[in-house]
């Protein structure tokens, strides 16, 4: 264990690799060494923001030599053989979500990485959300008595383009994901998966067999129920709220203002402007508070980071949430 | 047609009879002319405070001829026989809520009450809640463009006694019934029905086979999805809210609070007190309103009243609430 | 002591003489037996809605015999009189604020009311608003530690007519005399009065040499401070906050809503409907409660009526509002 | 006029020295060129994290040739000689409030500032808020009408220490001054200030003839008014509201929240933990936009940094406080 800044190599530089950049460069505990991008232009314009060599082959970061951890932010399809390769090159990893929307290409890897003793971490950035921590620690905490019913809004502000709903998974695996993997923060053992889906208003979902509108609800063995209610579009802005409700009272997480003005007037009272519009100012705080994390996980401190299990549980999820919508049955599952 | 006051005979004179029997003194448009209870003294009481002459014999109301109305707050096992003998006496009804607990018996009675004429009226007051109400006629006005999620949470203060339980019918058929009433309120034409139930703190339900806890998603024709989420306990008050989700904004219906006082400290900001405890309390315009449309239904003006094939609904949607989380499929509804 | 209704005198059936008539009417302690107004159709409206004999001569009414208390809500002028009337026929009165415009004739009638030991209860309604009565109890226990800070926020919906103003007898006698009375239910001891008014809309107040606006500084005999911000008009309806600010925490009066919706869209959140627009609408309840409060007093049981001695207090401090005001230096004052 | 960052000298590193350097460290538009103070280990501090050379002589740093503009934070009693000494040598400051106590020093620096041309910008970073800026804006574009009452809580968490309290100038010269500053920002005309303060808590205001509470009304040359309500403790944290009441509406600031999260239990509902509890968390984003606004100022851009001239008028305005509090009158003033 050193206190040196760890040297990450950064792979893939889209949107959500340009926020791991931009966190890494501001931490004092992580430097940016590498980054890595087959479309070399984007490697090169993060690199003059936040530092780090160029190339566009990861297998040059694995060898470098000079890399104490990778970020992988490259599309969902690679994300198996880069977990794959850092581990085989002995460097820990924090991987964006999903792993895959294979589940058996998953499962596949799932011996190296238990076995290895490699750290890898997934990027379910929402768990270090102040707000959504906050609650999760107090409900353990005790402090609203036995945790029963857990409600999950989540709603993006407008719905991805008709070429990326192609290619998503479908909204289960790529946006009820996150929200899964939030019912698990707080009940880790779910046993039983029920979800309804629904094509509203989006062209791209009707096109590509998919849902732009779904509620899915989870049952844990504690018998404990978890709703998650997802929109594809919010005209009110990004709308992510959580309620716990326990036998002992309730804990509420509600949108972000934008503001601390509200205007009074003979038609509307109390009136704020809309919420935040977008996930990166939503959730700034909680990439930053991830990486802090992992840097601890790789440091063998102790750690909160989400690890390659969870991930697997959340996409087995998300295929019991397809099958369940397509199926119209509830689809029991087995984390264990 | 007359504008002289409506006089009620008022069957049943148990908690929610004597709700009805304050109403009814206290609108100008309706008197309180007969009150039966099987359980005479029960019927003397309400007498002595609003008036009316007392009887243990529903037959004696109808036969009477000095009433315009009844209102049947008697148990549920009576109410398709009173609504039958008050057809049979051309006599109009306000029912209260479920009809029975036997689809078979209320579709028995269906044709009956869709030959006579005879005005029968279902007793979901939280229609005519102010809030409710608005939030329906705001979204039917186009307010929030085409509704695409609606959200109910509905928690009553404390669960009922066990032997209460035990006659209930269940949670859905008892408790749920109210949302899915609600629901139609919003969306008529409901197409399907998923519950998940749990057992999660009352011994009663428990003993009973019943739930204590219950999620019911429900979609309509139009693709429409409804969430409604139910508890027979609440640390917090009767919580009792809704949110309709627009393509263009959302309205939402935010429990009543029972002070305008709020507390700040050194430890907690902005803290109120609990909410109202009891649904009396919560839905008293909503009871009197209700009796106000009936009022006009029965004088044959335009008029807001559920009816029976409202009530018939609620129930095909509870049985199939029921059948869903017991058999864990999603349950095809008909409604039509 | 009896515990018969109490039979009331009501004299005077304008507009807040006919809240008192229902509220008397309504009281199942209360009986309203005599009807009173020069204005002899008022008193005939009342008396059919309400019951009581009528009569356009409140001698009358004090020779009765039948009448246990009087309610007072007749003309400003005719105030003293009337209370020295029913004290001479030994007859307890409530009188609506202010007992007189002046106090040079208040004052002349201060020694009959301190000797005769006939009730005399003013009716600054305010004092049982149930979100006031709350926080001054709660201060006054402690909950916020000692008092610091009282700041009164009190706003009309709309400027009375002209002539109204013109013999209103200011700004600070007609309207701000409630707030004055507000601040002494906290704060009795008041030393020292400090106002600055400004005439900024309305005609009426131009043309009469009076204010439409006014801010008024309290200072108590411990030092704490109110603050008293008062307009003829709001936009956004009857503006009646308070906010207790204490050693340890705060109490906070909020506006009273309207509805439970609130409205979302791509431009405003949380958006809600104006509040109450009028003064008899926020505050029914506290009629209601004074009424009561009254009875006790008069029934000789605990009570907190406000004295005929807080009513002089108040038109004391709103004098050295006045003279405030216009000669723009603090008044001292001695309530003792 | 170039567009390289401007080079500053920082000429004072206490607290608020090192919320500068930081945000001069951190905006891409200037750079730490000097670091100043007599106590030479603070400068040598902020220059190790944020760069810049180092020295305990401010006239070496205007002597340098190497700085564009200068930021004052130094003790109150040295700003009007480092303004003199930045306008001889023809760099721009940017000086921290208040200019100084003694409004005759100011009134003597006053020519020279009117007639060198050399920008000088005061520090009142509250204005740069986005709250208080966005409401002061949507005022002057006449969206809730003329403004009529100002309204501004200011309260800060906790009392300074005594020795501060006597050097301090009083509470009006030294806290106040915020606030009458932004009564300025909306109502630029003040023609008059009535103020009324105690000493209720703080034991180092008692000994030093200060107080620690304040009520400050203004009046504008429109007749409109503002009222300014401090206290020098808040148990609920930093307490920084405002509301501006126009003829059509009110636009209002709530206080920062330090969460999205909620508690509600049996007893409270709705409980949200204590505010933020320091100005330089409230306002870091202030001060950030104050800096932008004077680097415009600097390049000849269009700019809304304070001037000196605000500066003493905020002086004339908190001597005309102290004057009337103590007087106990109305004290009008020219600002022209």
């Amino acid at each position: 264990m050193t206190t040196r800044p760890l040297r990450f190599g950064l792979i893939g530089t889209g949107r959500i690799g340009q926020v791991h950049a931009r966190s890494i460069a501001a931490d004092p505990d992580t430097t940016l060494s590498w980054v890595c991008d087959p479309f070399i232009a984007g490697a090169e314009a993060v690199s003059e923001r936040f530092g780090g060599a160029v190339t566009d082959d990861a297998s040059e970061v694995f060898a470098s030599g000079d890399v104490d951890a990778v970020l992988i932010a490259s599309p969902t399809a690679t994300h198996v053989d880069l977990i794959a390769a850092a581990i085989e090159a002995g460097i820990p990893a924090l991987c964006e979500k999903p792993i895959d929307l294979d589940i058996s290409r998953v499962d596949s890897l799932l011996p190296l990485v238990r076995s290895s003793g490699v750290p890898v971490a997934l990027g379910f950035n929402r768990r270090f959300d102040p707000a959504f921590a906050s609650v999760q620690s107090r409900v353990a905490a005790g402090e609203i008595g036995a945790l029963e019913q857990l409600t999950i809004v989540s709603r993006d502000p407008a719905a991805p383009p008709a070429a990326y709903v192609a290619v998503s998974g479908g909204i289960f695996r790529d946006m009820t994901i996150h929200d899964l993997d939030m019912a698990r923060f707080f009940l880790p053992e779910i046993v039983e998966v029920t979800a309804v889906g629904s094509a509203l208003f989006d062209d791209g979902a009707r096109e590509h067999g998919d849902f732009d509108s779904a509620v899915t609800t989870l049952r844990a063995s504690s018998g404990a129920t978890v709703t998650i209610i997802n929109s594809r579009h919010s005209a009110v802005g990004y709308d992510q709220r959580l309620e716990a409700f326990g036998a002992e009272g309730s804990l509420q997480v509600a949108n972000a203002p934008t503001s601390l003005v509200s205007l009074s007037t003979a038609t509307v009272v109390e009136g704020k402007p809309p919420y935040q519009n977008f996930f990166l100012e939503r959730y700034a705080e909680a990439y930053a508070a991830e990486l802090r994390a992992f840097v601890r996980l790789v440091r063998g401190e102790s750690s909160t980071s989400p690890t390659f299990e969870d991930g697997r549980a959340a996409l087995i999820l998300a295929d019991a949430a397809q099958r369940s919508a397509e199926e119209r049955v509830s689809v029991a599952v087995d984390l264990g």
